[in-house]
C-alpha cells in the first residue's frame, strides 16, 4: 500500500483540500464538503455536503455511548453498539442465578427492556460550531496558568450560556492544540435500557486471547433503547418514560462487504497523539509504555489472583480487569507497533524537514519555548503516572477524593469550580458513588493500592510528597499497617455513607468523619498544588503550541496533504475501503471471516466456547438471507482501513450509500499504534458484518420484533 | 483445494492408471509412465518415461544422504542437501575456536574439503527390481515366525547375492505392506566432504520456534562431495581419493517458482501410515503421540538443563537435541493435524466402505486376523516404546548392547545373523562406536536413562522384565545407585576400549569385562526374547495384509484412484504444484517468502539472529540476477502441495523442465500429520528457493568456484 500524494494546494487551518493519505483523517464533519472530490473517488455515492450537518441523517443518528460510540437504528430510540460499551450495563443487571453476561438477554417487549446503571449516557451531538475568537479574547498576553485561566474561564461561560437553556450538555473543544476552539452541544439521555445482548461467548468470544487481534470472530453488538420523559426530553430513569424520537437513524443494507468497498464509519475517537512533537514521541516509546506494561502487569495480577481465590470478587472486578487487561494489551501494541513503524526516526526526520524548511523566526522561538515546557513535564513522569492510577485504579480511595474535593469546590461560585464538580455534574457524580458497592471488595482495593504505593516508595525524592509519606510511610510495613487501618475503619464502602456525604459535599459543608476523607483532607491539597503545576504547564503549550501547528500546517501543504484535528472525542468521520492486509511477509490477511473461524477456534473452553445453539446452527448452514453469496456461508467480522481509535467502538460502518453494514469494535493487533502514528500498511479497523447480527437475531438467539423495528432487510 | 476424481478403470498392483489426488503420490519410478497423462495435465514438460529408470538422468543424480535426500549438481561428485541432514558433519569438524556450526564454511579448494564423520554415507541407487516371486518362494503354508523367517531368509539370500559382485549395498524393500517386494541396489559411497556450509543464523535461521513452520525464512542447505578411490571405486576416506564422477547431475533452473507452477520432487522418504487400518489409527491418535509428546519433553528437559550448566556437554548434545526437540515438535504436529483432519472418523468410515464393499470371504478372514495380530501388539506398547528409547537416546548403554549383541550374531554364520549385524555391516558399525565420544557425557546419559526407566519401574507387572528389575531395582534409589555404579566403573567411554571389544565380538569372542558389557550380557537375551515376540507378529502381518491391501486397492479402483505403496525410504517421486494455503479462516499464506521477512524476524538473538553480512546484503539490496522479477526483491523460501515426509529432506525440487528450482527442507505445522493421512487442504513441503542459494553464494559468502562448478546461470 503507497500513499496516494496529491499537489492541489491547501488553505491554513480546517480550509483543507484532499488529504494525501486517503485513509488516514478523523475529519471533523464539516471539513468532508472540501473533500468531497477525495470522497467521490473513493467511492462514496451520497453528497458529501450531508456529511457536514451534525443534525442530519446521518450524523444525526450517530451518538456518543458509554465510553465509546453508538448509533440509533430504529426511530424508536433503539441504539446499537458494542458488546463491551454495554458490558457495564449487561453487568450490572446480572445477578447470581441470573447471569446476562453468560446467557445474553432478550427483552420480550419494551416493558421487558432493562434500566441500565446510573451513570450510564447517550449524548446526541446537536451542535458543532466554531467559537476559537470568544475562547482566546482574554488570553492575550498571558502565559501560563494565567493563559490556562483565561482559556478555561472563557470556555466555562460558553459552557454555561449553552447549557442556561436547559436539556443539553455543553464543552469546549481544543482543535490542533489551542489554534481552534468548538462548542459542542450535545443532548443527555439518561434513562438508557438494555434491549438485546448476545451471550458472552458470541459478544466477546476470544476475549483477551482474540482482543486486538485478526482473524476475528466475535460478536461485539449489544441493543439499547433510549428514554425520555413524557415532554420529550432528557430525564432520569422513571418507568412512565416513553422512548426517545431519535432525530435520524441508519438503515441496514441488504448486502456486505466485500474487498474494495468504499467503507466509512462516524464515531467519538476520544484521542490521539499524531501532531505531538518529535521529543514526546521519543519519550512515548522509550518510557511511558513500557512503564505501562510493567504496572498493569501488576495490578492485573493481583486481581486476577484475588478473583481465583474469591468469585465474589472476580464478578465484582470482572469490569476492572477488563479494562485493566485492554490497557495492558494496548501498550504493548502500541509500543511494538511504534518500533516496527520506526516512528521516532520518521516523526524526527519529518519534524526536522519541518523546521529546516517553515519555521519563521517568531514560530520557532515558540517551539523552542514548547520543547522547554515538555521537557520541564517529563521530570515528574513517574509519581503522576502513579497518582494518576491511584485514584483510577480504587473505588473508595477515589470516593473520598472526590467527596473532599467536591466539599472544597462547592465552596466556591459555580462557574470557578474545577470542572467535573460544578452543579452540573452533581448527578454524574451521584452515579458513580451509587454503583461503587457493586465493583468493589477492601481486599482486593488494598492490593491494587499496595502495588501503585510501593511503586512510589520507591522514587527518588525529588519526586515524593510528604503527605503521601506522612499517610503511607517509606517501608512495605507502614504500608501495611496503613491501608490495614483505613480500610478496617472506613465507613464508605456502604452506599448511605457516601451519598449522605454526598449530600453535605455538594453544599460546601464538612465531611461526617471517616478514616478515609480524612486522609483526603491532607491528600487533596496535594492534588491541588500539583494539579496548579499541571495547568501552568498545560496553559504555557496552550499558548505555544499553536505555533508548532501552524508551522505543522505549512509544511503538510508543501507535502499536499491536509491536515485533520488530534482526536478528542469530538463526532468525526473516516472514509477507506474495505481491506485485508499483509502482517508479515508471506502472511496475507483476507477481509471477511465466516462462521468456520469460529469452529476451528473452538475449544469448548472459556473464551473459546461458542454456544451450542450457535454451534448447531453453524453445523445445519441455515444461513439462508444472510450468507454471503461468494463465500456461500455466514459472515462475521471485516476489516477496513478506516482510521479509528478508541472511542470508536461502536461506530456505525456504512456503504457508499450510507447503509449500515458493520459494527466497529476493534483494531488489529498491527495497528495499536495509529494513536501516535498511522501507519496505512498495518492500520486496520475490526467491524461486526451486520449479516452476522442479522444472522444471531434472526436464527440463533432470534429476536424478531427488534430485527423488524430496525427494518432488516 | 479439492481432490480431483478420475473414473479412469485402475489395474490391480503397481499396474495403476491416473491417480484420483492429483497432489498424492510418493511414486515408484515404475509408475510414472502409467502416470504420463496426468503428469503432462500437471505441467510436466519432459517425457514420463525417463522418470522411470532409476539408472538415468533425472532420478541418478538423486541419492540417499545421511538421513536424508541430496541431490549431485556437479559432474564432479558436488551433493547438495539440507544444512540439517549434514549437521553432523558440520559438527563433527567444530572445535573449540574453529566452530562451523556458528560460522559456516567455504573450502577455498578441493583440497580444502573437511572428511565428515565415517559413518556418514552417500548411497546412490542402481538398481530397483521387483523380486516379488522369490522373496515369497518358500512362505507357503507357514504363519507367524515361519513366515517372517522364510521372508527373512529370502531376503538375505537376494542381498547377499546382489552383494556378491562387490561395491555395493543392497536391500530388499517391502512395498504394499507385504504384497510386492522390490530388490534395491545401491552404490555406497563413503568418503564424503564438506564443501560449503552457510553460518547456523542463516542454515537453522529460527531454529525449533520456525521448525516446521511457514512463513519461513531459512537457507537450510550444504554442498557436500563425494570422493572414491582412484579406481572409481567407494572406498573409505583417503587423501588420495578422487572426487565420484556422478551418473547425472541437476541443472540450477534460471527463474524461480510461482504460485501455481509445476513442480516435482524426488527422495527417499522414510515411513508413511496411510494404508494402515483403522484401528491403527485409532491407536496412534489416542495414545502413541500424546505419550511420544510427554516423554520427548522429559528427554529435552533434561539435555537442556545439562546444557545449561555445561557448555561442554551442551556441543556434545547438541544434534541429539535437535533431533529430540524435532520429533517431539513433529509428534504433537500430527496429533494435532490428525485431529483436525478427523482422521480417526474419516479412516474408520473409509475402511467401513471399503470392507462393505469389497472384502471376499477369505480376504475378510485374513483382514479380521490382522486385526487379532494388531491389537496383541498393542498390550505391550509403553514397555516396547521405553525399550526402543532406551537404546536409541544412550551412548555408552546402546554401545554395550550393541558389542554384546554383535558376539552373539557373529558366532552365527554370516546369513542367518540379524539385520545390522553381519559383515557387511561391521564398518557401519565401527563408524557410530567411533563417534561416540564426542557424542556423549556420563551425566546426560544417567539422567535421561533416568527419565526412561523411572517411567518403566511404574509399568503393570504385565509389562515388566525380570532381568531390567535385577538391574535397575523398583525404587528411584535402587535406580540411581545402579547407574552411579555404573557409569563409575565403565571403560566404554575410551574409544579403544570401545574397538577391542568391536574386534573381539565381530569374531564371537568373549568380550573383557566392563559393567555395561556384563549387564548388556543379561539384557540382550531378553532383547532376543522380545525380538522373537516381534517377528512372529510381524510375520502374521506380513501374511495378513496382503488381504487388507488388497481389498483397499479394489476399493480405491473403484473410486477411481491409483494406489502408491507407503514410503519406506526407496526413491519415490511426487508431482504438483507451487502453492500457498489457508491456515485458518480469515488467514492466506503466500508461497513464496522474501528477504523482508528475515529482517522482520531478526532480533539480534538466537534463533533469530541474521548475520551482519546478510543484513547488510539485504539492506544495499544487491540482488541483480536473483532477485524475483515480479516482486522485485530476494526471494528465500516456497511452498509446494508435493508429498512428502521424513527422509525427503533434501529433496532437489524440479520444475517442469526437470530443472532444479528449489532444496526440499521440511514441511509446514499443518501437515505434519501427512505421515498418517494426506489431506489436500493442508499438506505443504518447504522449500529453499534456488536463488536464495545462488545469492548467498554469489554476494554474502561468496564461493565462485562452486557456483561456476554448479553451472549457475
Amino acid at each position: 500500500m503507497r500513499h496516494r500524494r496529491s499537489t492541489t494546494a491547501l488553505a491554513l487551518g480546517i480550509a483543507l483540500s484532499l488529504p494525501a493519505h486517503a485513509d488516514e483523517g478523523m475529519w471533523m464533519p464539516s471539513q468532508l464538503p472540501q473533500l468531497g472530490k477525495t470522497l467521490r473517488e473513493a467511492g462514496f455515492k451520497g453528497d458529501p455536503k450531508t456529511l457536514a450537518d451534525v443534525t442530519a441523517a446521518p450524523l444525526s443518528a450517530v451518538v456518543r455511548a458509554g465510553g465509546g460510540t453508538g448509533a440509533f437504528v430504529s426511530q424508536d430510540g433503539l441504539i446499537l453498539t458494542n458488546h463491551h460499551v454495554a458490558y457495564g450495563v449487561i453487568q450490572y443487571n446480572s445477578k447470581p442465578g441470573h447471569n446476562l453476561i453468560d446467557d445474553g438477554f432478550i427483552a420480550a417487549d419494551r416493558a421487558g427492556e432493562l434500566p441500565a446503571n446510573p451513570d450510564f449516557r447517550v449524548l446526541v451531538t446537536v451542535g458543532y460550531d466554531k467559537v476559537t475568537d470568544t475562547v482566546l479574547k482574554e488570553t492575550t498576553g498571558k502565559t501560563g496558568r494565567a493563559y490556562f485561566d483565561a482559556v478555561d474561564r472563557a470556555s466555562k461561560a460558553i459552557v454555561a450560556e449553552c447549557e442556561a437553556k436547559g436539556g443539553v450538555r455543553c464543552s469546549v473543544a481544543n482543535m490542533y492544540y489551542g489554534t481552534d476552539f468548538y462548542r459542542i452541544t450535545q443532548l443527555e439521555l439518561r434513562d438508557i435500557r438494555l434491549a438485546y445482548a448476545p451471550p458472552r461467548a458470541i459478544g466477546n468470544y476470544g476475549d483477551e486471547i482474540d482482543n486486538f487481534m485478526w482473524p476475528r470472530h466475535t460478536g461485539d453488538f449489544t441493543l439499547l433503547r433510549a428514554y425520555v420523559g413524557k415532554d420529550g426530553k432528557p430525564a432520569a430513569y422513571s418507568a412512565d418514560n416513553v422512548p426517545y424520537r431519535a432525530p435520524a437513524h441508519l438503515a441496514l443494507a441488504k448486502d456486505g462487504p466485500r474487498a474494495g468497498d468504499y467503507a466509512m464509519l462516524a464515531g467519538y475517537p476520544g484521542i490521539t497523539y499524531r501532531h505531538r512533537t518529535a521529543a514526546e514521541f521519543e519519550e512515548q516509546i522509550a518510557w511511558t509504555l513500557p512503564t505501562r506494561v510493567a504496572v498493569f502487569d501488576q495490578l492485573i495480577g493481583v486481581v486476577e489472583a484475588a478473583g481465583a481465590k474469591d468469585a465474589d470478587a472476580k464478578t465484582r472486578y470482572a469490569a476492572q480487569l477488563q479494562s485493566l487487561k485492554n490497557q495492558r494489551k494496548r501498550a504493548a501494541g502500541e509500543l511494538e507497533g511504534l518500533r516496527r513503524s520506526d516512528a521516532v526516526r520518521v516523526r524526527a526526520e519529518d519534524e526536522r524537514g519541518m523546521l529546516a524548511t517553515n519555521a519563521a523566526a517568531k514560530e520557532r522561538a515558540d517551539i523552542d519555548a514548547l520543547a522547554a515546557s515538555i521537557a520541564g513535564g517529563s521530570a515528574m513522569r513517574e509519581r503522576d503516572l502513579l497518582l494518576n492510577l491511584f485514584g483510577a485504579q480504587s473505588q473508595l480511595m477515589r470516593t473520598a477524593i472526590t467527596l473532599e474535593r467536591l466539599r472544597l469546590e462547592s465552596a466556591k461560585p459555580d462557574a470557578e469550580r474545577e470542572n467535573g464538580f460544578q452543579a452540573r455534574d452533581h448527578a454524574m457524580i451521584e452515579g458513580v458513588l451509587k454503583q461503587v458497592q457493586r465493583r468493589y471488595s477492601p481486599e482486593v482495593e488494598k492490593a491494587l493500592l499496595t502495588i501503585l504505593l510501593t511503586r512510589y516508595q520507591q522514587l527518588p525524592d525529588a519526586q515524593r510528597l510528604p503527605a503521601f509519606d506522612t499517610a503511607f510511610g517509606r517501608t512495605p510495613a507502614t504500608l501495611r499497617q496503613a491501608l490495614d487501618t483505613l480500610y478496617a475503619g472506613t465507613k464508605l464502602g456502604d452506599e448511605a455513607e457516601r451519598l449522605s456525604r454526598f449530600a453535605a459535599a455538594r453544599e460546601g459543608k464538612p465531611l461526617a468523619a471517616d478514616p478515609l476523607i480524612d486522609l483526603a483532607a491532607t491528600l487533596v491539597p496535594v492534588q491541588l498544588a500539583l494539579e496548579n503545576e499541571r495547568k501552568t504547564r498545560e496553559g504555557e503549550q496552550l499558548r505555544l503550541r499553536p505555533a508548532y501547528m501552524r508551522t505543522l500546517f505549512a509544511w503538510r501543504q508543501q507535502q499536499g496533504r491536509a491536515l485533520y484535528p488530534d482526536a478528542n472525542g469530538t463526532l468525526r468521520v473516516s472514509f477507506g475501503k474495505v481491506d485485508g492486509f499483509s502482517p508479515r511477509d508471506g502472511v496475507q490477511y483476507t477481509p471477511v471471516t465466516t462462521a468456520a473461524g469460529i469452529v476451528e477456534k473452538n475449544t469448548g473452553t472459556a473464551p473459546f466456547d461458542a454456544p451450542k445453539p450457535l454451534l448447531d446452527a453453524i453445523a445445519k448452514r441455515d444461513f439462508a438471507g444472510t450468507e454471503d453469496p461468494v463465500l456461500q456461508t455466514q459472515t462475521v467480522n471485516f476489516l477496513t482501513n478506516l482510521d479509528t481509535t478508541g472511542g470508536n467502538s461502536g461506530s456505525p460502518v456504512l456503504n457508499a450509500r450510507g447503509e449500515l453494514i458493520g459494527l466497529n469494535f476493534d483494531s488489529n493487533w498491527e495497528s495499536v499504534s495509529a494513536s501516535w502514528m498511522f501507519d496505512p500498511r498495518y492500520k486496520r479497523a475490526v467491524h461486526v458484518d451486520m449479516r452476522y447480527l442479522r444472522w444471531l437475531m434472526g436464527k440463533v438467539y432470534p429476536a424478531p420484533h427488534l430485527l423488524k423495528e430496525m427494518g432488516a432487510p
